[in-house]
């Protein structure tokens, strides 16, 4: 199975990089972009069949290792 | 609307970041991880409504900016 996880700062954490793509977009000429936001997308292939199983599995990666929780959200998709 | 942008490192590019994932997550213990890919996501917001402008637009920001096309691809969604 493949799990797919989405991380993202929480709204209202400063997003530095979205904002730079921004400011280079605007400098680009690209008008009517009101807001770039930046996350990292992760994409697991997992042994497993069990897609429950993998969801708690990729769930406590997320916890341990892939997302600070303190500042970052994150969404886990299993496919 | 909201275009979401999903880039990626080609099939057969190396992903250290990936990597090294992959082997803090052995060293945390997590078995059956076979592979992992990180790559950006960036979610755009767009003052227009029309959507294959939208899309049109998106795409050539991808080329112009948010992706390295030599190495990277792209999907673009509208929602």
């Amino acid at each position: 199975m493949t799990a797919i996880v989405n991380v993202f700062l929480k709204e209202g954490v400063l997003d530095p990089q979205g904002k730079a793509a921004h400011h280079a977009l605007d400098s680009l000429g690209f008008e009517g972009v009101s807001d770039v936001r930046i996350g990292k997308q992760i994409v697991i292939k997992l042994d497993t069949d069990d897609k429950s199983k993998a969801e708690a599995e990729v769930k406590e990666m997320c916890e341990t290792l892939l997302a600070n929780t303190v500042i970052e959200d994150y969404t886990i998709e299993i496919v």
